[in-house]
């Protein structure tokens, strides 16, 4: 979302915003000045390439943006699989596996059939996109004309389509977590239909897709409310909805329900480190000029300093208050550090990010807790994670980025919010009434592998 | 093998086929009129880099994209071996780690030794390429003279071997998955010399080495046969020769014998997925022009959304058939997407592409169990996703590619399958008999781990 | 360290070494003749970029591979946590994934604050950079002014830093393996402080930072000593300091310990050998000419045949020593083959690769045994690994490296280990003395995970 948040490119944004483009799709037409002057020759292609190698040589590089940000951030469903798999008793880790690959794939059809249209076509300031079926993309093995339109855009279409629907599954994920150990299978997948179609493309339009809040000013880089709080508010509805797991909140207090596997949290916790350089390096959207490529540098250092300070943070904070520093809230720390930078990875210095990033890893160390207060069972720890930490990153995005307001980050956070937590309880509310969310207290007892899925994860190591 | 197989660049193919490039190099030749305009430079370097930049930047472009793919596939030995490890027994859980680290060090050795020659030097529509040892890569610290030929190649020697060899290590991990827990390592081993520096190269040559299948119009773009079935015929061989586990097939019926571990084979197909960005996007083998760059976007989406539907289709059918939804099943679906749409990754819709995937689901859903009634032994269903897949994959390319014949796809399918048979029913015999190829019952019982091994897997936890 | 190293390229370091650039800068400012014409025009950035595109297209090129290298090294991190996850025994696994997690994060901290400056920063031929505070990096937005200033440097300054900063997490995580299993947390974490912050980066700056061994015409291309040996002399110095873990030498000899994941073990050795593509290939600091890409491509097959050779070497070894093929070894022999390579990756043929990767692969077979002679208790076998395969691998470089002299490679080696050894014996000394480094007998019987983390990695499976 890059360059066109500062003076020297705000000429070209005024220009361009007459052709109505999506806004994160804002930074590839504010390339340069050199490549605005090319579009004007690429009425006939073959001359354009020929004269101006600039403006194909920018389509190749924006284009492989977004092929290298799409691996590393669908390398983010492994993440998720694996921090969650690490997370869950060893009697719902096959369940936990099964609903992160069912989820992203899911979360790819669904996008196609529908959740690109409604998020990025059309939206025209409004509250939705277009509600129409398939997106087209690119034809195959382009021709003269075709690659005259294609200049034009500045990427290729599939690429940045391809781009667009990892970050899909990344809230369907945070919704699996939480979820985890007592939800069924099939309710849950036919919510994750309705997430990754119909309610993050729709309340991505408000904003990327260039809709009424990013009119208004709001600005979240690459997601830490459009992609994290939207998570976090569907998992939150969802977990209040379907209740604690049985014997997690007793009268004796909280039972600790301890995961199966730490390394396996903590090799999913490093998938997702390394998976966000791609969502918010590549969230820059371009890197066919010299600036766009060296703000996508900056953001990878700022993306990596604020997920260090955020393990930091936690582990001294951890030391202070337990003697003991537990590592599954120093990977949530790591997290939260990287979700709170997410909102604007590019304008912060790298003490900045720092300051943002720890904040993140306060977050997880003193909302852990309130949450187990209010009986509210966050299996994984991802409401502190995605949903708070990603509030505080949405929140504090004036602090560097002195295009915006606190007053207009809070209205995009609460819209958010009602808009999140009013479809997630009409969808959950209607799943639950007709075919119920929550295994029987026997299937919970015997774990989820056992009775939905038929394959135990160890099946040769003695449980407890 | 992208844009040849169309119109637009029928010309430049037509003029290439002159100078008897290799198949699967073709590609690169076919860049447009601008690339075909510069090569007549190149006779001095020093001033076609300075009139041409559009031919150097292409040429770090492409090769770029080798290397970007390779290091990618490489990704998918740890992915194999995660898989595998998962789906095996913990007796033989090291056992499956280091086959599949040997047989990606023995398969990289052995290509460079003689397999590259054998596959791409020389085969001028014929049957293989030169039986010559180490193939000769691109000078280090180009000067002036190197740079001109190197223009005119389009990418790096170094980097096309790269990324052709991690491909052959693929083949090899099929072999390995299906014949797990009870082959004799250092046979197996052996095999693999062979399948690496002999089998799998000269079958490469009919095809991506410009041999007769590709004069005769057989196509398969990344490898559902030339890579997948291949190494499924070669295991599907070896299975027979070896025989089932004990205890597999008993009088009372198939005895299940679960994988020791599904979130590693859930993290091994995570990898597989990932992974194969690079085996089918890089090989569209050139990048340097936004039509090369657009397709390659647009393979990456048909290979995550054939991957997509297999997932979603084998769940789905498993639901429907068994009411529990077998998680190694689905990993297998997913896969089986993969496979299948290797063939053809570029010229199908995303449409066709989730049918092509889907199917595939389809394929595992149903030839798992008939397998286990012709008592052949597949410890991680590698014959149903490699194999069949890989053969649908083949025959379904005219659907999409008009280039393409039905008739001609079969005589492919039919041909690598006789030589892969034959010579693997050679390989094996004369392994069998002169070293043996399966370890004893009491090895069998114990495991490899402390059979061949010496070190167990998880010493620490007990086993049923 | 590429192409200056040969004489086509002589000529544009001389006139380069009036500037005093980094030795390990030094690559990107020798591009091509074509490069150095452009320079000039660099005075009016807007002009420059219209007039000569390769200049900016070349800073694309030469950042992309500082950000793809350095995701590929930072995902190194997660190999070394899962190899050591997997080779500690499970009451020690949960501190073993907190200790690679936090010192990634220490490292990148520290090497922001001070560590970056020490080792880049004025050098000038001295024994150290400048001690000043915050590296500054980029402008975000980039205008005209800026980029003259940022071509003419030939990449992103923030690029470059995040590729320099992954690499002083490698050093530190192989102090980790080593002194596993019985160093407190805390103190361990302290030692990191000042060995990514001091230690590590005034050691680099002798070489990479253009300090007096790179004027004497030492050559360590991407750090078999600049980070492998120091971080193995950093961890034997403490490995003696610390003692061998309670029962590991007794009256009955060496007891075998073994780890408690072979799967870990084994993802962490393909995800580190996945990174050194990134470690070696983008140390050669330049993408943007097709001389610089052509040397990367080498440098991957050179750094993958090395590992693949140690492989191959160990497992044959192994099997003619002891009849068993040891899985761990092996690993071990896969990583030496690639510390060895990392001296020099680009110079040698093939055939030198697999020579120099397979003693890599002889030294761990023969020293891992020695090493427990001396009763020094290497948890993971990174001495052997990472010090005395670095020591093979940088001695051996005038091999292939005509402009280097053994006499000179001595003489580093020989700084290299004097300055790591003293450094480390005063900074663990100290901590010693002051707060101690070593948990209690009870501790360490129990599992640090119990003692310092309170989370089990594997609470649900029983342990022997």
């Amino acid at each position: 979302m890059g360059s066109e948040l500062f003076h020297s490119a705000k000429a070209a944004l005024s220009v361009q915003t007459l052709i109505k483009p999506s806004w994160k799709k804002l930074a590839i037409f504010s390339f340069t000045p050199l490549f605005l002057a090319t579009t004007s020759l690429t009425a006939n292609a073959q001359e354009a390439v020929a004269a101006a190698p600039a403006a194909d040589t920018a389509y190749i590089f924006n284009t492989l943006l977004f092929l290298i940000g799409g691996f590393l951030v669908m390398w983010m469903a492994a993440g998720f699989a694996m921090l969650e798999a690490g997370l869950v008793r060893s009697k719902n880790v096959s369940m936990q596996c099964l609903k992160n690959i069912a989820l992203y794939s899911i979360a790819g059809l669904m996008y196609w059939l529908i959740g690109y249209n409604l998020m990025y076509t059309g939206v025209d300031g409004g509250y939705m996109g277009s509600f129409s079926f398939i997106y087209a993309m690119d034809p195959v093995g382009l021709d003269g004309a075709d690659s005259a339109a294609l200049l034009e855009t500045g990427y290729s279409t599939a690429s940045d389509w391809f781009f667009q629907m990892v970050f899909v599954a990344t809230a369907a994920s945070i919704v699996s977590g939480t979820l985890a150990e007592r939800i069924k299978l099939w309710p849950f997948l036919l919510f994750v239909v309705f997430l990754t179609g119909f309610i993050y493309p729709i309340a991505g339009s408000w904003q990327w897709g260039g809709g009424w809040l990013s009119e208004m000013g709001f600005s979240d880089f690459a997601g830490s409310t459009l992609v994290h709080s939207v998570g976090g508010w569907a998992a939150l509805t969802g977990a209040i909805l379907l209740g604690a797991r049985k014997g997690k909140y007793t009268a004796n207090g909280v039972s600790p329900m301890p995961g199966s596997s730490i390394p396996l949290a903590t090799l999913g916790t490093f998938i997702l480190w390394l998976g966000w350089f791609g969502f918010n390096g590549a969230s820059q959207l371009a890197m066919g000029t010299i600036s766009d490529i060296s703000d996508v540098s900056r953001i990878f250092v700022n993306t990596n300093m604020a997920a260090a300070s955020g393990v930091v943070v936690t582990m001294i904070l951890l030391q202070f208050m337990y003697k003991k520093v537990d590592v599954t809230m120093t990977l949530n720390g790591a997290l939260a550090g990287l979700v709170a930078i997410t909102a604007e990875p590019l304008a912060p210095t790298v003490a900045q990010a720092i300051f943002i990033g720890g904040i993140g890893g306060v977050i997880v160390v003193f909302t852990v807790p309130l949450l187990d207060k209010f009986k509210i069972d966050d299996v994984v720890g991802a409401i502190p994670v995605h949903l708070l930490a990603g509030i505080w990153g949405t929140f504090i995005v004036p602090l560097s980025n002195s295009g915006t307001s606190y007053g207009v980050q809070l209205i995009g956070i609460v819209s958010y919010a009602a808009f999140t937590i009013i479809c997630s309880l009409i969808v959950w509310g209607i799943i639950k009434a007709v075919i119920g969310i929550r295994v029987s207290e026997e299937e919970e007892l015997l774990g989820l592998d056992k009775a939905e899925i038929g394959v135990e994860a160890y099946p040769e190591f003695t449980s407890r």
